[in-house]
């Protein structure tokens, strides 16, 4: 089964907004074992739609429209396909009632433009919208499908997990349900996981050889969001692939311990933030090098405000000394993390104290190389005050943002599993 | 001339990068007064790249192919070009040369893998690298062109603005060279900056009708980083081409005043920094509901150290009183933003505070509505404290992201505004 995917929009082509719509679909139908072998941006065009869509179906099975079902009249998705299909158009009834009421309880005005939206290609499947007003397509056209979804990220996400990958997964003949769930991990390369999974992954394969049924496992490297492990099973109903994918992230997670920091769409942040909140603990933070980024991605955690104190960004050196207390001699060094760290629990009362203090670059620092970074622990909850080095160098090719992201993570992972080995030490 | 755009990489079908450099294309091509019909995605698969490659040369005059220029094997761009235009890949001496010896100045081990990168489709043009070791290629096929560039971004950008859009424009037939050049503004509605400078693009509009040459002006808005004015000359010479653009940027200057806080891709940050730099200010922060977001933000810009003293996250309200000697009272209100904006200055040892106090969402606060922004400035060097009120609610519908990023903007944008009036006032 291949499926691409075709981004509709003129300011997609003009880089007025980055085309993250494509990669998002293109990595849950990895996940579903479907293929993508093109994905295009076309502009608001009848004809270069009509000719992309022509051109997807005669090399695919599937593809599917991302973009241009609003209301206005650049939104010409719902005709091009409605031409490529060789149907008219015609209103759903159902579907104009749903808008209309939607307007009238939000008390707002409705223009006429609006039911367009509630056209669709003669013999299509409405995809209903929970949110907004565009509803999705699925469309036959012979063995092949078109599916339509909004441009709206939120609302195609829910789309395409909800109806459009579930139909291509059952028209891709088997009688089957899939079920995954990704296991996010930190702290070991892609060539270690697939080392330490090797073994798991060869006695899946085995019980597949032997006409048995498994889940499969695949890494997927994400940058700053870690590497994700996949695991995926199909089975006759839901629940059976559930209890086979449950069984396998059982069996994972004894292989990889700690280096699991979270399931599915749980980032590092959300991570501690989870673990800070279970324990009713406090943290607050001093950082120099990531100059705020730290308490940036923490407060995007929603209900962060019940764990999370506030952050000290002491980007002058001087206001180390003077703010937290760190003694004169250089500031990127164990010492200065460490009391940075008990200087940001104190100033902010906070539970636990973290810090960062680090070279981000262009330039070295007091002789240290770009890249060289120190993050300090401190608090009681934690069994005491602790430092991490870590050596970041060889991210400092790209751009100084990345040693600041990669810093920020590490840091957060190292309180993570502080938190985790005072659990065991306290249990 | 159309020119489409061809992103090669698996990992960008997959997901697991997000093509950012054909948008960045896409809006250079624009600028540039070249149509992008199509952007297309494939992976590193022979036989799919030379399809995509024909497929573009069909229906455009040019195409750019990002990516796969690498020394691996999967890096095959170099070769599927080869097959399309019928010609045998050469090692190119020079290009040779040129990587064994960026090798040895490193003193690091070449593979012989790296020669690669020296073979070049028979009859092309190398664009020489001035960062990595990948040369870019332009490859004539009767009068259409394939340009070949690496998926680096930084590299990426260099070759593009240097040596494929000047090939570009020159192709397109037009005796002329082409200059622009973008003002960046903010404070001002797209449909303001029109009602504003309409006079003057139906002056420009009309030197042209009447066999003049005149430079061409369009907005492009882009969120977060305001709303872009190009202005866009084409002469016989790059130098007639840049005085009319440098005469047609001073008239509208003159009509949008401070809206205009930057050029090209000088962004806000950068253009605070510099006049603080300028007028060898420091800077202090105190923020709430961006929780680092702007301190973040602002140590992104190279030498930031010169003049930002750094930022206090009070995130909590009990904090604030703490550490910022905020009174009693509403957290998000004029008096809390110009205590903070005083204490930053006071703890953080600067010339400036500036400090943020707002709701993000997506609950109310203290009775304030999701969007209330108070953002508070300190500063003898201002002429004294101010503060301002911004009401964001109309972004709520999306993330709190939105909202936290707009008020940073803003901010900055006033303290942007404070410090060009309190010259005046000087002056």
């Amino acid at each position: 089964m291949r499926c691409e995917v075709l981004a509709i929009g003129t300011e997609l082509l003009l880089g007025q907004i980055v085309d993250t719509n494509s990669s998002w679909i293109g990595e849950q139908l990895a996940a579903a074992g479907i293929d993508s072998h093109y994905q295009t941006k076309v502009g608001d065009n009848p004809g270069r739609i009509v000719r992309c869509l022509r051109t997807a179906l005669a090399r695919s099975d599937a593809v599917i429209c991302c973009g241009g079902l609003g209301p206005t009249k650049d939104d010409i998705t719902r005709e091009a396909i409605a031409e490529v299909l060789g149907v008219p158009l015609e209103l759903d009834d159902e579907v104009a009632a749903r808008i209309a009421e939607m307007f009238s309880s939000r008390g707002r005005q409705m223009s006429t433009n609006n039911f367009r939206q509630a056209e669709v290609p003669k013999g299509a499947s409405v995809i209903s919208q929970v949110r907004g007003t565009a509803p999705g397509l699925i469309c036959r056209l012979g063995d092949r499908a078109i599916y339509a979804v909004p441009g709206v990220p939120h609302e195609m996400r829910e789309m395409i997990t909800r109806a459009v990958i579930p139909d291509l997964v059952s028209r891709a003949g088997v009688a089957a349900t899939i079920f995954s769930r990704t296991l996010r991990t930190w702290g070991l390369a892609e060539s270690a996981l697939d080392e330490v999974l090797a073994g798991r992954m060869a006695a899946l394969d085995e019980v597949v050889a032997s006409g048995g049924n498994a889940p499969t496992i695949a890494f997927l490297a994400s940058g700053i969001e870690g590497i994700k492990v996949r695991i995926t099973a199909k089975a006759a109903d839901q629940a059976s692939a559930a209890a086979l994918v449950e069984a396998e992230e059982r069996e994972i997670r004894s292989l990889l311990g700690p280096a699991v920091f979270g399931v599915d769409e749980v980032n590092m942040e959300a991570a501690v933030g989870a673990l800070l909140a279970e324990r009713s603990l406090t943290l607050g933070v001093a950082e120099s090098l990531t100059g705020g980024l730290v308490g940036s991605r923490l407060t995007s955690v929603a209900g962060a405000s019940g764990w999370f104190r506030g952050s000290l960004v002491v980007y002058a050196s001087e206001v180390k000394r003077t703010l937290l207390g760190v003694a004169e001699g250089p500031v990127v060094s164990e010492l200065a993390a460490l009391e940075m760290a008990a200087g940001a629990a104190r100033v902010l009362g906070a539970d636990i104290g973290l810090s960062l203090t680090g070279v981000a670059g262009p330039d070295e620092q007091d002789g240290q190389p770009v890249g060289t970074v120190w993050v300090g622990l401190a608090g009681e909850a934690l069994g005491g005050p602790s430092a991490l080095l870590l050596r970041l160098g060889r991210y400092a090719g790209g751009a100084r943002e990345q040693v600041r992201l990669i810093a920020n993570i590490s840091a957060l992972d190292l309180l993570r599993r502080r938190l985790l080995e005072h659990d065991r030490r306290d249990g």
